[in-house]
């Protein structure tokens, strides 16, 4: 039998790896909940016409791509055909695809129904998505999202409340040396309009996001090459020597843009958002003029998730954005976004050993099966053992000790439980604590409250 | 923009939607791990050598199959394309597909990881899988299965469990009016025997398979068809009339195969069963011997969840299989598992009334929006309440009252809270029950006492 792994770039998650990624998912559902988002799913596959267009010719290509079912070379172009022609075929053989990100389906379904919801929406999205990518350490084909948005407001108390959101995870995932980068698409605009390169905004943009690849000097480098002229580079340079405290930094950029209306506005942005959190107390936000995303998608604040060790890419990231849902021929719906990279946040949190100990603790109580008196009567015990939200079983046969041992290691549990004769006539229960070795023999109702306690 | 709603057969699942599933989801998902059981996932897609030919001709017709990457037509066979052959160009430009069910992929990765598990393997995937069906009613072509399965022992403890554990769940859901019918492979077999039809199985299940459907006369008539003798079809007839308690039926069919050595085997395991689960109190247990299921994949116990009242079809099903793993060559792994429906018993659920009204509060405490102090200090007062687990937002707007309060209402906000100057100069916050319309002013850790309350 060939190929009995999973396909390139996709995994299975075992129970060893389930508990620690659950552990991940549930403390983000978690904050997602209090912070009044609420749940929402799309399917796996979309029609290929509401993916396509909307990540580039690079995502376009990297979409999964669903073959019509039947004979779905029926009605197909023979020329198309003849001449082995791929990419015109695959509009004729396949009209679905698998979803690339969640912010596309999700501004399908707002465009959908956007007449019977609620606005401010806030909805928090913990699904898979897919890209034909090549698979390398750490890039699958095949990863979660996180992602939690607030569609239908302006307010810049949205961008408040998602930075608290961030800031919130983090703590409770026990996750610290990490910072949330801001800055603001409408200072970039600014910059660009401070140096007379309005037009090459786009270039300066995608220059700036490697910054922390390739450093200051390629940078400028790969600006030149764009016809940026030294003049123009000189000025920009002084983006790069920002420091200091975060006002001491907004401060010194407002005299930079003072000529740039949108750059001001810009500014003005981030100080009310940093009036918010420095009073709630959110200690990790750092203004970087030079970060940069994703342009053509994002219009006014940007984050983005670092690790101070430098050791590890982003962990997330986000923004404001205009018009989530013309693309769908619904205008006017600015919306904001945050999203966790959960594979990430995985890796970090094992590096640094941050999972809860007792995660692998998969049983609580295992009874030994000694013969079918001993395991008719374990059965009862464990009856009321799980209706006290007790994890317990039986070793459903009566196999050697030694095995029975085994198995209640390898599934972490906490105690095993024993009925020989002697045990049955005094109505005890042998319990041994899997941790210490100490043992002792207790009652049913005693047993409960050993493992509760 | 043509086709912005979701593919034929899929669904997008609203916030309402999603707190009803989760519902469903976290109540299993708590019962399958008090019961030992493990998590588990696999991808979404996998090779075609690893799905084809496990679920029959019709099952490989469902598959979804996703398009290879890149220029997939580079290596075709000319004439196959030529001829438009749509069902022989398939395994030339498609070598995955999405998963048809969770039982072939689990085989999959016991076969993969056998070497490192521990027997029993007990283990939980709650996933979604995929058949290109014809959607209708109660049918999609995206849907979730819930299974438990126990791996690697023969003893009938593990049915034992797997009983228990559908009357856990059923129980906890407060789904009532359900039976757990029961009936065992080899009953089928010695049946065949007893009527001297051995070679016949196959048809004789599948006809029986139909009685609730279309009737006692009409499987009659359909195994006529099948050359079945009247001799053998009077003889068969028994089977009908079987009624009384599960020991009265069990004795009765004792008796019919009593030449049958493989029909007297499955009535000694079923009375093992019984034996176990009528001292557990396991009241909703049904031999049903003209229960069938699919019987090349079940050779020992078989279940369904039948709905007594009749309405909907079954809510799950499951049974011993032997060598699960045994296509992907590692042979002698019996298991035996059962399987959720996730849609049916939302249906049923719904019809019923049965989730908690509590469900669709998507938040305890809307702060309203009066001016940008009142924000401020509400700001202040969300977060201490988040801190303590309570779901709390601000309206990101000053907007008009009756619109902040239509908001709360449609997030089924359980309290307003207004902070107006009055309330500010004395640290109170006027609080508002939604339910009872009660309105008073109280302390900052009242508030939080009230919430929780």
């Amino acid at each position: 039998m060939s190929k009995v792994g999973t396909p390139k770039g996709t995994r299975d998650f075992s129970p060893a790896e389930m508990v620690k990624r659950n552990y991940i998912f549930s403390t983000i559902r978690a904050s997602f909940e209090k912070f009044g988002f609420m749940p929402l799913e799309t399917p796996a596959m979309e029609n290929l016409s509401v993916l396509t267009g909307k990540y580039g010719e690079e995502g376009d290509r990297l979409l999964f791509k669903i073959l019509n079912s039947g004979d779905y070379l029926d009605k197909t172009p023979e020329n198309l055909l003849n001449e082995k022609n791929s990419r015109a075929l695959t509009k004729h053989i396949s009209e679905k695809g698998l979803k690339y990100d969640l912010t596309v389906p999700f501004a399908r379904f707002v465009a959908t129904n956007h007449g019977t919801l609620s606005f401010p929406f806030k909805r928090y999205q913990i699904q898979p998505v897919w890209r034909a990518d090549r698979p390398q350490k750490g890039r699958y084909r095949e990863f979660f999202q996180c992602d939690a948005d607030i569609v239908g407001k302006e307010s810049l108390l949205c961008e408040v409340d998602l930075i608290q959101l961030y800031d919130d995870v983090f703590k409770n995932l026990k996750l610290d040396g990490i910072s949330i980068v801001i800055n603001n698409r409408k200072i970039l605009t600014g910059i660009a309009e401070t140096l007379g390169a309005k037009d090459k905004m786009v270039d300066m943009t995608m220059a700036i996001d490697k910054l922390d690849k390739i450093g200051k000097d390629k940078v400028l480098d790969e600006l030149r090459n764009k016809s940026f002229t030294e003049d123009q580079l000189s000025k920009l340079s002084f983006i790069f020597t920002l420091s200091g405290s975060n006002v001491e930094k907004l401060n010194a950029m407002k005299e930079y843009l003072k000529d740039s209306e949108t750059g001001l506005f810009g500014i003005t942005e981030l100080e009310t958002i940093f009036k918010h959190t420095d009073k709630l107390g959110v200690e990790v936000l750092d203004f970087d003029v030079t970060l940069a995303r994703g342009l053509d998608y994002y219009t006014g604040a940007i984050f983005e998730i670092k690790v101070l060790d430098g050791s590890m890419g982003s962990l997330g990231g986000g923004g404001r954005y205009d018009n989530l849902t013309e693309i769908f021929g619904v205008k006017n719906l600015s919306g904001v976004g945050i999203s966790f990279g959960a594979d990430r946040i995985y890796d970090v949190m094992t590096d640094r050993n941050l999972f809860p100990d007792n995660l692998q603790k998969f049983l609580d109580v295992l009874f030994i099966n000694f013969d079918d008196d001993c395991a008719s009567e374990a059965l009862s015990h464990i009856k009321n053992l799980r209706h006290a939200d007790i994890k317990a079983e039986l070793f459903p046969e009566s196999d050697k000790m030694k095995k029975q041992m085994k198995y209640a290691n390898d599934k972490g549990a906490r105690f095993v439980a024993m009925l020989g004769e002697d045990e049955r006539q005094k109505g005890l229960i042998t319990v041994k604590n899997m941790q210490t070795g100490e043992q002792k023999s207790v009652s049913p109702s005693e047993l409960i409250a050993i493992v509760k306690a």
